[in-house]
């Protein structure tokens, strides 16, 4: 009786598939048997019966959907945070359904099985990749089938009878993968942000803050399109630096309420259909209650399941918030180059040996670290964008894809920054001797003239001092522009740190 | 005189620089005179002098510039939005000069000068290309130029002859091109936003909306996975798009806070310096006055200068409206494809005809110019992105390219949107005999009784009635799992459209 | 009678839309022709009529088009270079028409109007934008337009008659606007890869060639992680670029066999339908010999209309080409830096005034013109990814966005090329002091002590001499490791330059 | 004696230095020995010693980058082709070491345990992340580290000795991470294609055109702009995707020759320091025999180091894959959508279970893994041109991030392929029902009367009919346009498929 209803003929198409169908071994118990462990159990699904190894908890639709897409391997599996999340939402949806009347014993074996898949206890049960079906259908069943499975056990029932804990029927009561997935989705995202990329953030940002304030009173040349300007202190440099990362998190943080909002309750095509009055609303109070965020039910169900737009949204949040990493690090590292043929400026910690051939040599690694994952960042948006774009009618069907890339980016850059705080920038050191020496032998401290001998006058000092390789003083006296005290009272670098 | 200090060699680098000078007829007059018009004047920069056009009121730096970037010819110009923000900005910091002791009759002339070029009466007067330095520098000189001869022209001096009023220390005092371009880039992205893209995407709301209201009680199929689903109502589909464009405008509206914050006052590296204290509160207010938009001075000047993530934030809001643009017509071209095989359930407008090959065929071309629009509108993110990241120190030299590509997406979205409002989403008309053929016809109605008879045997029906080409409800009363009575009483399309 | 079809009900739609047609002013002629030059003739399309100006030899489905699709304005028109691609398309294809019995006396007027428009003699006669359908079917039909009117001049007909040559019947016979614009995108793309890109990148190799032949005596520091390194000469660092523009070239040029390729005699959906046997391959021919370039017909008609594959492969050349181009010119920029504080290993060209308040500074804006290009050409590529990726069934509907954006990055490219080449690359000198300097201080020469003393050794003296800020020779010979000798044998900097 | 000399102050830096690495514990054994297994050893690098877990071959340095690099976790590891790739070339500079004076002892013992790292039997011993430095260097210590472990453990020595066999001065002999990691890159890539991508997409070519053959002598409509448009084949229809993947296999080869170019012979900047004349031609030579790949030496490895324009190119080559598997999915599900309310074109194969919800749906997950994967090789494509992009000087240092993205690109798409192909492709069957209703229905047969009454009167027809919900012959009878006879003798759809 193994043979699948996908063996029939459908009608309208021609003879040739049932012939092929019955010569068709490909999803032969035998076949099957030849790939699994030697210990198995059967399981079966609307389209047949399946092997299932007898420690996994999950069940057909999970064996099936690893024969069909062996894509990239196991470094591609679905995101643990997203599975996660579904254990998160499958306690909450088997709460809520309780208050429908689900049978209590039930819930609450739901709620227990989904508790230890949230803890992340089941994670070896999870063997999907992220590139199967659009929807996630088979990662919400992948869930269904091991917390049903996992609260059979509990109950004292057989594994995989689907009994008294049915995976459609009980786990997945009132819900749809088409609502499921997404709001799995935005839970992940939502944690992710809050545990790792916005403390990671504000770790990177209170050390260049305070690397800021140490640093106010080092007067230093500023540089505008590479070359020598006018000085600022290496304290308002830094100070750029904290502003674009206070504003990282801002960014992040402006993204996040339509990410709060959750698509549960919109089950099949946003409708609601087989959920109940009031379900959504319960649902997303109870996730907001495990998990301390502000969860609420999506305003519009049509619009979360058939388009993704606050993924991309927040991926151009994490986008923008790359673009500042990678100004911040290559700052720090050509800053910090040298030692003895760069700006030298900086002194950065010293982490690892630097090359295999050059001995001594000592590099910006941790500046390396958080520019390729600001490059990788930039690339997962446009991966995110696309898939974004991509939804027809009623379902988005990108979405293993989408939060895929959204978690991957959150996490790198609040790794990233982490590790790029911990190891370069809290060790960062100011190189006074060579800051004071360039600062002082700058041309483009000629600018403090302006106001006093013209723009056309300063140009020519400052022009002739760089032909003849004299300096701004003697050159401005020389050409009989100025008189040496009216230099000295005009071109005070530290006076040259703001408005007057 | 001709000779410029270019020729002349600099400290360090060898002979044959000046002995390629000498040779070097590249910027000789007689070789620039041929490509002027017939009449000129000569005009001088720190570099030397060049023939300018008589009839035009820029410059030698400006003249300089269409010598030194030739590419990309005269559709690559300089946004015209620049160049009017400019003379917004020009405007207010003669006004605030006053204040700070600008001669009266300079600044007024400045002042009216700047009025004319901020309501695009001097367009002709700013021949340059994006493709210049990377700080606008260029551009921002231009306008120094055209406003300086301008205003000499109304206090009836000599053009070029910087006097009474001089480009560098009249027009541009206590201002660096480096504060005063993204100032303009930020006043021209605020309007843009306000007067092209906000109003267009409000537009195209309010239609999606009537229609959705239009179009609230007809039951149709749903589709995901571009399958056949369970049904929603026309309206509810078309709610999905209005919440999509409702977003959209809020997206667009939380990135501005940060693109009302403006870089005046910075001058060269952030600091300040050779400006006034309060100079950068005072031109911000007298901007936001003249714009009537909530302008305030950058809190911090180095961020404002060295990054413009504040306009990365915004092409990723834009990003993000492109991303809902392109589902929203990509379902709407597809809902109207046909008309007789495709899906044909809505009859879009005919505006013109389809081929010049195929009589009488018609399009969905509003759908295709949008989708065309998003596509650019998620390459200039990218390209915004690459620009925003690649800052280095105190300045960002990607300026002219980072504000042409968010002019150039916002834009396009807020043109298209109109378009396709006014020629595609209101004509749009619901083709009912189709709907609801299709509806009819429909297997996944089978949904509804998932509750009553469990998934597995509602999943038998749908399938015996797919392979046998039946009807659901002879299908299911012929399985035995119900009776015709309990079928008509619980497959009810318009009792489908929510939760119980 | 302006009564136009479209304004009918169509069947299955609702009587609403006939109730609108009448109150529909929107495309009355009272309305059109306020906009429109006070001189006008009537033409008409199977629409119905629309004023058109007198002085403008196109006709009602252009003026259509500028109606229906106000986006972006004049900036945004249709590449010239497709306009002009068109003509020798028409011309060729009326050549060929011939051959099949196209009347000679409206073949050859045909050809004169043809090659007119290919010529640039008509460019005021095409005033369509890119984003219109997306197929070009409306610049298609501008263009059957304006040289049906022409040639109807030239045969002393009525202009807007259609008689003696009609728009359809004879300008496009045997064409369709599907396969008609993507050969007119290929011609145009080929042309200016060879006449704009090819050209620039050429001139840019060999000024980097000879720049690495003159330098190839010059030993200085070498750079990794920006952080100094062992020694190369300058001629081998400016080997690389030349090495990679070489590859640029040669990549481009890998990408053309398939840009040869052209779609005509595809007709509408890629059979040929209306068209004759031998018709494409004589067209092909016809195009080739008109300009020189190696066409030839598609092998598969229905790929080279639903697909546009070609011309993201070469916006893929062209990206990688930015790549390159992005490696160089920065670069260059960072080993000009300076003149004080930065690298100063070279001496750019000083090409304008560089700041408006810092006197005397000079920039690198070759480089940022260069990198600004850059970065465009890479969004661009991203906006033809994202057309090429969404074409369905039989046409991709994309067209004008994609080859605006290949025909940009080509011509940006090609551009940039040579004003890179021409006004900073054939002026640069190497500061032969500084380079000097810098390497002689350079600890990373103890790497040439390696293979005698070992690793261990070797760092352990450039870590003593940087932490003592002494040199390599005398913290060696302290630490015991070698004698003063055998330093000087075995360092060598000249000897540092290849294997042994 | 656990005190690095990370902790010692340089020159030029202040005293803090000093004191805050005295009270640095962050590196300290107690700390670090809580994170370590309960077992270790110690090793050393330059920066001092650190616990090794005893049961693994890697040394100091992979310890070292563990603690630093905290980034992403375990599925952001290397990936194992780079490492196995890196077995290849650590075998092969052996050999020519050994040619070149290395103890045949030690080479022969290096060789062995390099083929176990390049079978794979290794793979434990890798446990860095791509998120390090830069170059690489850690990966290619990592490697160094287990390979001399390891080779001593067959010589008989003690792990972590560094003796008989030294990580630097014997494993990676000649060598430099700058060179060795770019030819591990390249050996990664040109493995992946070869063993993973071609045979991929050559398994779909070879399934497509099958089915191109099956179908030839069904006729279709052909839908453009999504409408309905004139007939072809659904052979024809295949044959354009057989062409799409028979150029994306050109487009993959023709990037080949540049892959197949090695850095190896350039160590740390490409001078080939330290090693000896002919050594990198021999290691090409050796690496094309070991992995039967035309490999040669790259003929500039200044470019090979400091550009990875190489991989940036095929990554593009990708891309265009991406795109052509993107429009073939996309019609794919498309002409499957239904099974009643769609196109419903195609039947394909049903695989699993669609929906949790909706009992029986079936849906295109193999065209919606594919599609996915097509987003996200675009998104790598951008990641790849912007790390390209970013090099400075002698060294690109987004090595690490920029082969992850190809690796993954390349073995994405090949795994799809093949899994598209078995489980979609080779299953879909043509509904011919539902094909040649469609086709009969259709008004754009009306093409064919062109020729024979003109393209305005065929117009009036299909308009005509549309309007009326007419069909064709009927009309054009009606409109006395031609007889019965006539339409009959004109219109026949199998004579629609290909010019005259």
């Amino acid at each position: 009786m193994y043979l699948s209803l996908r063996n029939v003929l459908r009608f309208n198409c021609n003879l040739q598939a049932l012939q092929r169908s019955l010569s068709n071994t490909k999803h032969s118990p035998a076949v099957i048997s030849s790939r699994m462990s030697s210990e198995y159990r059967i399981e079966a699904d609307t389209f047949g019966e399946l092997k299932v190894p007898v420690d996994k908890y999950y069940g057909a639709q999970t064996v099936r959907s690893t024969m069909n897409f062996k894509i990239g391997g196991p470094s591609e599996r679905m995101p643990i945070q997203v599975i996660k999340a579904f254990g998160i939402l499958k306690r909450a949806a088997a709460e809520v359904n309780k208050d429908y009347g689900l049978d209590p014993r039930l819930a609450d074996a739901i709620v227990q099985a989904a508790d230890e898949v949230a803890a992340g206890k089941l994670d070896d049960h999870f063997p999907l990749v992220v590139w199967q079906t659009g929807s996630g259908t088979q990662s919400n069943m992948n869930v269904n089938e091991v917390i049903s499975n996992r609260a059979i056990e509990i109950l004292g029932g057989k594994l995989g009878s689907k009994d008294p804990v049915h995976p459609n029927d009980h786990v997945n009561k009132s819900q749809s993968s088409n609502d499921t997935f997404p709001t799995a989705m935005h839970i992940a995202a939502a944690k992710e942000v809050h545990e790792v990329l916005l403390p990671g953030l504000q770790h990177l940002h209170d050390a260049l803050h305070a690397k800021a304030v140490e640093f106010k009173d080092i007067i230093k040349i500023g540089r505008t399109h590479t070359q020598d300007a006018v000085p600022l202190s290496l304290g308002q440099e830094f100070g750029g630096y904290v502003q674009q990362v206070k504003y990282s998190i801002e960014r992040v943080k402006t993204a996040m309420p339509r990410i709060y909002e959750l698509a549960a309750g919109g089950t099949a095509v946003g409708t609601g259909l087989n959920t109940r009055i009031g379900f959504a609303e319960k649902v997303a109070a109870t996730v907001a209650s495990l998990t301390g965020l502000p969860f609420v039910t999506a305003p519009n169900k049509f619009e979360a399941l058939a388009a993704h737009d606050a993924l991309v949204e927040l991926s151009g949040a994490l986008n923008t918030v790359a673009v500042s990493m990678m100004k911040i690090a290559n700052d720090i590292r050509f800053l910090g180059s040298g030692p003895r043929s760069g700006l030298g400026e900086l002194c950065l910690p010293e982490n690892e040996p630097g090359s295999s051939i050059m001995p001594g040599k000592v590099n910006p690694t941790q500046c390396e670290a958080m520019t390729m994952v600001a490059a990788q960042v930039m690339g997962n948006n446009v991966a995110v964008t696309i898939g974004g774009s991509n939804g027809h009618f009623e379902l988005n069907v990108f979405k293993p894809m989408m939060i895929k890339n959204v978690l991957n980016s959150a996490r790198l850059l609040g790794d990233a920054s982490v590790s790029f705080t911990d190891n370069c920038v809290v060790g960062i050191e100011a190189n006074i001797d060579r800051i004071n020496k360039l600062m002082n032998e700058s041309l483009m401290l000629v600018t403090a003239l302006n106001p006093h001998i013209g723009y056309d006058k300063a140009a020519k000092i400052a022009k002739t001092a760089h032909k003849e390789g004299g300096n701004l003083k003697e050159t401005a006296i020389k050409l009989g522009y100025l008189t040496a005290e009216e230099f000295d009272a005009w071109v005070k670098p530290h006076e040259m740190l703001g408005p007057k």
